[in-house]
């Protein structure tokens, strides 16, 4: 049975518990949280509270913090306090960030003392960084130990399968020197020696390293496991594949967001609210709308020209929007490809050779596509002025497209400003000036 | 030591195989794959052939595909058999794609037998789909196995320690019946039978599913491996967590071009060629200037009200700035939470009349905060023309960006080919409408 938001609304509502029980039964706890996540806050502990305990707690966990939080508010204390200590440690930091501190404090007061520690050790890292992401539940093993006895720690340790895929082998100072595939203990002879079955090449990453490049290193090396280690190279935690994951669609969500200039919400868009919605697209459009006073002041110089010849102001948004396209297909394409680590600093110079090519390819083009109608609705020398003024435009416009990610990412600014919004506006005056310098001196007016 | 690609190419160009040496031996195969691709095709053998052979197979599949096919081209025909074999078969699958189709059929004829099988049947499926993608390469186990037979049968199948994290586990007909975690199985008592350990609610896809699907699922589901079946439900092969990241690295990529009006490339930047680099924005940059062509009749038609005032002229590009910028803010936050499944098409009224009052309240304060200036600098009646233009422009067009990638979607198209660009044309003659109505009422000329 699928089932509209409507008619859970409407089950809720008329708390129609059988029919609630039914459809809970029928659905896996993903789409449980989707459903229960797109009721208004005060529907969502009717239907959950019918759910059984473990599946309760798979579907809390299939919240992001934000519904979660929202959650944890409408339920009672007893409530909070099994389903905070039944999510993981890395996820429950996450939380905490979430909550008012009021509920943070009575969250935290309520968990065994195991999980409070490893909670508090999480929140002592800054956000963003490997040490706020990883989680400290892991078994490591010794190198000297036995294949035998290491697997005996695994069992005993009672984690979850996903946990002790990969186990981090330290030596006797907590220091890591390794890691061990829980398949090879499994497959040698008890009696071998852990240090046999260690890969010692082992890619590690510091606490305070920035959570997207252990991202990166797990998806670019294909690990299950990253260890996280401390300044004296001391075995803290590690950071799964599945946070992995969840970063880098963090990461692609602001990239994403920031390529049409807007800040990323950092919340679901339902539960956003307007003003929200409306102040993280503010600042752009104030600075871009100023940056746009530049094309006014150069319109200004030449309003006298276009008095004479009003025909030069049908082509501007088409000149304009032209720049502005071209600008930001090189942006887009250089952006990404400085991103995904396609292309370096010490690249620029053929980027830019490379752009600059392209831009003329495309603007000889344009040029030739835009002279014949050009020279039908007007005359020649219009058409020359329109067709030469898209071939500069366009070569400028993909050239500084190109150009400014890379000078933006040498100022260790986020290439990413250089939105599609913002390389439009800047090649908007530039392509002006190209346009009336170039009609003033075809048309002699 | 750190090389630079300039040092790097000097010495292989001077064959100082003694250095070469050197630096291979300090570098890890990440790094030597990254280096070895910014080498001209022709330069890269030289230092691949002085790596050991399991060394040579790391960095080569750390290559993508197309850089993996210009070595085997540069490479003899013994050196290309022993890559092509020892790298995974899903691997295999999308270098055969990248090949001429020469080198492919050389290359599977000096398979072994197992493994042109796997490629083989890999080959079967469509591209972009999970039979594509997914990797033939896992141990099942039958539900009524002992654990211990379990493992042994993990022992004996010679696989990497990643290809055994999960096991499928199937009935006698090989129909899936859910999965077993090799955690599991080490904890149990070596009695227990396998189907005691099995999770019955497993997730798993059909071959011909879109790869992304799987790729999703994967993410949401946090697993390490998801089983591929056939249309009878029976077990043909897994797709693993590492291939879910590439998959969504790709549609990202993708998503991101898309937004920038560029049709993805395919390859990395730097192996594009100018012309396929054009190619890709040509289209685009085509029909937007067909589009801008409304502008440009629109413009026309106010012609005469142009020369009676030319300042209207002056705020041209500002307005229709600022309405492309509103609307492509707006499409990029709806077409992102359409993308992740924040929002779905059932909740487009919700959408609209957020985004009209978001719209709103950006209108409005862009225009109390133009109002002044222009006052100043011209006089009242304009400043009531562009700060009431500015005010509809944005509530229109931040209602049209939210409105179009859902209609997109409800379509079947992709909703990101509302990118940036294309809102930003579409708004640009409707704004100009906008504006001269308002000016040709409020000016009375």
């Amino acid at each position: 049975m699928t089932m509209t938001t409507e008619t859970l609304a409407e089950l809720v509502e008329n708390k129609d518990v059988e029919r609630l029980h039914e459809w809970l039964e029928e659905q896996g706890a993903l789409d449980i949280a989707d459903e229960l996540a797109r009721l208004e806050p005060h529907q969502r502990p009717i239907p959950f509270r019918l759910l059984p305990k473990d599946r309760a707690l798979a579907v809390f966990e299939a919240f992001d913090p934000v519904h979660q939080s929202e959650l944890l508010d409408a339920l009672a204390d007893v409530d909070m306090d099994e389903l905070f200590a039944g999510i993981d440690a890395d996820d429950r930091a996450r939380l905490l960030d979430e909550v008012p501190a009021k509920v943070a404090r009575r969250l935290l007061a309520g968990l065994p003392n195991w999980a409070r520690r490893n909670t508090n050790a999480l929140l002592g890292y800054p956000e963003e960084s490997a040490g706020r992401m990883m989680s400290p539940r892991y078994v490591s093993v010794r190198s000297t130990m036995s294949a035998a006895d290491a697997l005996t720690k695994v069992r005993r340790a009672g984690l979850r399968p996903r946990e002790v895929l990969v186990l981090p082998v330290t030596d006797d100072q907590r220091r890591l020197v390794g890691v061990v595939n829980l398949p090879d203990l499994v497959t040698a002879s008890p009696g071998t020696v852990v240090d046999e079955l260690t890969s010692h090449d082992t890619y590690s990453i510091q606490v305070d390293d920035d959570q997207e490049i252990a991202a990166r290193l797990i998806q670019e090396a294909d690990l299950v496991a990253l260890p996280v280690v401390d300044h004296e190279d001391r075995l803290v935690g590690v950071v799964t594949v599945d946070d992995a994951m969840e970063i880098i669609e963090q990461e692609e969500t602001e990239d994403i967001s920031r390529a049409g200039g807007v800040e990323p919400l950092g919340v679901p868009y339902l539960e956003a609210g307007v003003i929200q919605l409306a102040r993280k697209r503010a600042v752009w459009l104030v600075l871009l709308g100023v940056a746009a006073v530049a094309s006014v002041t150069v319109i200004g110089r030449y309003e006298d020209r276009i008095e004479t010849a009003s025909a030069l102001a049908l082509f501007i948004p088409l000149l304009i929007g032209t720049g502005g396209n071209s600008g930001a297909q090189a942006a887009t394409v250089v952006i990404r490809a400085l991103a995904v680590g396609e292309v370096r600093l010490a690249d620029v110079p053929r980027i830019l050779r490379r752009e600059l090519v392209v831009g003329a390819v495309l603007g000889l083009m344009l040029g030739v596509i835009g002279f014949l109608p050009v020279w039908l609705f007007f005359d020649l020398q219009f058409a020359i002025v329109i067709s030469s003024t898209l071939f500069f435009i366009c070569t400028w416009a993909t050239f500084a497209g190109g150009m400014l990610p890379p000078i933006a990412k040498r100022l260790g600014i986020d290439p990413a400003v250089f939105s599609t919004p913002v390389i439009a506006t800047l090649v908007d005056a530039t392509g002006l000036l190209i346009y009336f310098s170039i009609a003033v001196w075809v048309l002699g007016i």
